[in-house]
C-alpha cells in the first residue's frame, strides 16, 4: 500500500501560520526543569501538549512522576499496522545570564528567519514539528500506523525520573522503533542523521575549610584556602594535552575505525567551522584527534561553573570558607557510567587533602549509543529527509547526549532514529536561542514522509 | 614635667557609656570604601569625626581625594612639645556574606561583653579609644604635646589616594611620631605591640573563551573551557610544599633570625590555636615553618573569589565564556611590591595559553614594614600598656598589613609605632564582626597613659 502525501504536505504549508502560533505558545512557558521554582510552569506545559494530542484525536494522559509529569499520548491505527513512539521533552535550560538576551527568553518573537526563544530549537520546535506532520497526515486520513508520544519533563536534569516510568510502563510503551528528533542539522541544507551519541555524568562537589571567611592576612599562610583546593583538584582532572586524567577512563573508550574516520572525514566541518561558531582565538583539545572525532568519538570533562570568596566589585582580601564546582563528563562507547563514577570518587578521595572537608552530589550518568543505520526506520527516515532537500543526508556521530535512547533499548527494547531540524547556530543552552523557520518547516514536510514511508515497513 | 593620669582616668570611667554610644554612632554608618554606592556613607563618615573632633577644640578639616575623602585634625600645645600623629582608616570591609550576620551588620548591637557590627573592631572601636583618651586628657587640662589626627577612608582598597595625600601636605603632617592602632592584641590579657607588618598585593584575573556559554556536548573537547584555564593558572601559582610558585618570588624574603625565632616562640600560640579560631580540621602550609612563623615572616598568596558558568541550583551543562578571580598576596621584608607585581604578569604571560584572551586589573601593592623596639614612642607604649595590664606586652609580627607605616616613613621620614585592642576572635572581614569591650575600655586608659609619657620623650 503507498500513500500519496500531496494533501498532507498541503495542508501544512496552508497551516504553516497556525503552527508557528502554537510554538510560540509553547516557548512562552518557561519550564526549566532544573529550577524548582517552575514547578507550576513544568505541569502547564504537560498539560498544553496533553490537550493539543487529544484535539487530534489521541488518547492523552499526564502521568505524575517524583518530580515533572510524563506526557503520554497513543493513536490506535490496526493491530498489524507498526507503530512508531515519538519522544521528546517539553523541559528548557536556565536562559541566565538573562542580561545577554536580546528579548525576553520566554518571550518568542520572530526576527527575520528565526524564532528567537530558550527551547525554540531544543526541543520545542522539535515536538511542535511531529505534532503538526501528523496533524496533517490525520486531516486527510492519511496516518494509516500506530502513533505514541512520549514527552518528559527532566531531560534536561538527567531524566532521573524516566527509567522508573519506562520499567513500569513496558506495555503502554510498546512500539516497532522511536523517533527521536532531539538532536541537529550540520547546517540548514544538509539533512543529518545521528548515528551517535555521547553519553554524559555530571556531579557538584563542594569542598569546606574554615567556619567563616577569614582575614588573609591574620590566617594566610596556616588555613588551607578552599578555593585553591578546589583549583587543585578541577585543574588535576586534566593531562597536559587535553586528555582527561581520572584513573583508567579510557580503559573501554572504543577506538575509532577506519570506515568511521572516513565517514566523520566526509562531515562538511573543519577547525575554522568550530572557531567561526563559538568566537574562541584557537581550538584546543587532544592533538592526536581531529575536532569532529574529538566531540563526536571521545570523551571529555568540562567544568560547567565554579564560586567561592568574594565576586563583587573591588577587593576582600579574605580566605573564603568553601568553595563549589559543578562538572560535566560527555562519555562514548563503551565507557559504563557506573565505572566513570567510580573514577571520579576515587579521585577525589585520593587527591583532596585532609586540611578541608568535602561533599558530592552525584556523580549521577548515562551511557553512550550507537544507532544501526540499516535499520528499516533509519531507511525511511533517510529517503524523506532526501525527497524533501534533494540530497542524501549525512551520518553523524553527535557530540550531545540523549540517555533516553540507552534506556528505551536497554528497558523496552526499542530502537530509536535520530534526527532534528536545529542548527549548530541555534545557540541551545545559550542566550538568544533561536530556530531556523525555512528549515523547521522542511522539518514538518520531512516528518511527513517518515510517518508514509514508515506505513510499509515490516514490523517485528 | 610629670603628669598625673588619675583625674583623666576617671573622667573616661565615668563617660564610658557616652563613649559606647559615639562608636555605636559611627559603626551605624555603612562607611564601605570598594562599593561606589556607599560614596555618601563614607563623606557621612568624614563629617562625623570632623565634628567630633572639632567639638575637643581641634582644628578639623575634610580633605576630598579622587576617592573617598580624608579627616585632618590638629591640637598644637606648644613649639617645644612633641608632636604625635594619630593614623586611623574610617572604612570597612564589605559586610557580605549578609545571611550569615546574627544581626546587621551596620546596627551595632551589644550583647554580653562584645559590641557586634562592621567596623566595631576594625577599626571605628581604635579611633574612638584614641579620639576620647584624648577628650580625657583635654578635659582636665592634662594634654601638654601636641596631636594631629589623618584618619583615611580607604585603607580597606589599598589606600590608592594616600600617597598623593602625603606628598602634598607633608607640613601639615609633620611630626615626631606616628601612633597607628590598627593591630590587634593576641588575647585579652596579653598586652601586644606588633614590630613587624606584612606588605600586600592585589589582583582581578578575567580569562575570556567563547563569545557566550556553549553547549558542553556540541562544543566539548574543541574549546578550552576558560573555568579549566582559570583553575590551571591558580592552581600553579602554589608549589606542592605550599610555597608560591612565582618566579624569583623568595628571592628578596628576609629570613628570620634566631633572636626573631625566639622572640615568636615566647608567643603564648600554637597550631591549636589556629585550629580552635577556625574550625579547620588540620593547619596546611611551609612544613619547614611553624604557624607563627608562616603567618609573621613568610610571603603568602591567597585567592578571594572566583566565579564562572552557572552556580545556580541543580546542572547546566556548559562550557562557560568567561572565568574571574581574584588573588592577594602578603609580603615580608624586603620584598618589593612592584618586582611582585612583574613576577605575577610573567607568570600569567608564560602560562595562559593562546586558546583563551585574558585582561588583569592590578596587581597594586604595597611593602611591608619593621618597627624600631627601642624607638622612644615603642618604650612609652611598652609601658601604658604595662601599667594598665600589669604585664609587659609581647612584641609580634602581624600577618596583616598596614600599607600607611610604609609610606609614613618613606615620604614623611615619620617612624610608626603600632598596637591595637582588637582580638584574634574579632572576625573582623568577616561575618559577625565584634569588639571586646572590657579589652577597648583598658585600650582607653592605655593610650591616656601612652599620651602622658609622650609628654617626656626627647623630640628630634
Amino acid at each position: 500500500m503507498t500513500v500519496d502525501p500531496t494533501s498532507a504536505i498541503q495542508y501544512a504549508h496552508a497551516n504553516y501560520e497556525e503552527a508557528l502560533t502554537e510554538l510560540q505558545e509553547l516557548v512562552s512557558i518557561p519550564s526549566i526543569s532544573t529550577n524548582p521554582v517552575h514547578k507550576e510552569d513544568m505541569l502547564k506545559a504537560a498539560r498544553w501538549l496533553e490537550n493539543k494530542l487529544t484535539s487530534l484525536g489521541f488518547n492523552a494522559k499526564v502521568f505524575k512522576t517524583e518530580k515533572h509529569p510524563i506526557v503520554f499520548a497513543e493513536y490506535h491505527f490496526s493491530e498489524t499496522a507498526p507503530t512508531v513512539l515519538v519522544y521528546g521533552h517539553y523541559d528548557v535550560q536556565p536562559p541566565d545570564p538573562l542580561d545577554l538576551w536580546e528579548t525576553g527568553p520566554f518571550s518568542p518573537e520572530i526576527r527575520g528567519e528565526h524564532l528567537f526563544g530558550r527551547g525554540a530549537s531544543d526541543m520545542k520546535g522539535q515536538i511542535i514539528a511531529s505534532i503538526k506532520a501528523i496533524e496533517s497526515l490525520l486531516k486527510h486520513d492519511k496516518l494509516n500506523i500506530n502513533v505514541k508520544f512520549m514527552i518528559e519533563g527532566e531531560e534536561e536534569i538527567g531524566s532521573p525520573s524516566l527509567k522508573k516510568f519506562l520499567i513500569e510502563n513496558k506495555e503502554l510503551l510498546a512500539a516497532d522503533v522511536a523517533l527521536n528528533p532531539d538532536t541537529g542539522m550540520i547546517s540548514a541544507d544538509t539533512p543529518t542523521i545521528t548515528l551517535g551519541l555521547r553519553g554524559v555524568a555530571h556531579f557538584e562537589l563542594r569542598i569546606y575549610g574554615p567556619d567563616r571567611d577569614l582575614h588573609s592576612g591574620m590566617f594566610g599562610g596556616v588555613v588551607h584556602n578552599p578555593a585553591q583546593v578546589l583549583c587543585d583538584v578541577l585543574s588535576g582532572m586534566h593531562n597536559e594535552d587535553g586528555s582527561v586524567a581520572l584513573p583508567s577512563f579510557y580503559d573501554r573508550v572504543r577506538k575509532l575505525s577506519e570506515d568511521e574516520k572516513a565517514e566523520l572525514s566526509r562531515l562538511p566541518m573543519n577547525d575554522n567551522t568550530y572557531i567561526n561558531q563559538t568566537g574562541v582565538p584557537k581550538l584546543w583539545g587532544e592533538p592526536q584527534f581531529n575536532a569532529i572525532e574529538r566531540i563526536g568519538a571521545r570523551p571529555t570533562l568540562e567544568i560547567n561553573g565554579i564560586y567561592s570568596g568574594y565576586i563583587g566589585e573591588g577587593s576582600k582580601t579574605i580566605i573564603p570558607s568553601y568553595s563549589m564546582g559543578k562538572v560535566s563528563l560527555r562519555l562514548v562507547p563503551d565507557q559504563d557510567p557506573e565505572e566513570v563514577r567510580h573514577q571520579i570518587i576515587e579521585y577525589l578521595e585520593s587527591t583532596i587533602p585532609d586540611t578541608v572537608t568535602w561533599e558530592i552530589k552525584g556523580p549521577r550518568g548515562a551511557p553512550a549509543s550507537i544507532v544501526d543505520r540499516n535499520l528499516p526506520a533509519t531507511i525511511a527516515l533517510k529517503n524523506a529527509l532526501e525527497t524533501v532537500w534533494g540530497v542524501p543526508p549525512v551520518y553523524k556521530l553527535e557530540g550531545g547526549s540523549v540517555p533516553v535512547v540507552a534506556s528505551m533499548e536497554q528497558i523496552l527494547g526499542i530502537k530509536s532514529v535520530l534526527t532534528g531540524f536545529g542548527l549548530p547556530g541555534d545557540n541551545i543552552h545559550s542566550p538568544n536561542e533561536k530556530l531556523h523557520l525555512p528549515t523547521w518547516k522542511n522539518g514538518i514536510d520531512t516528518l511527513i514522509h517518515f510517518f508514509i514511508n514508515m506505513t510499509n515497513i515490516e514490523t517485528e
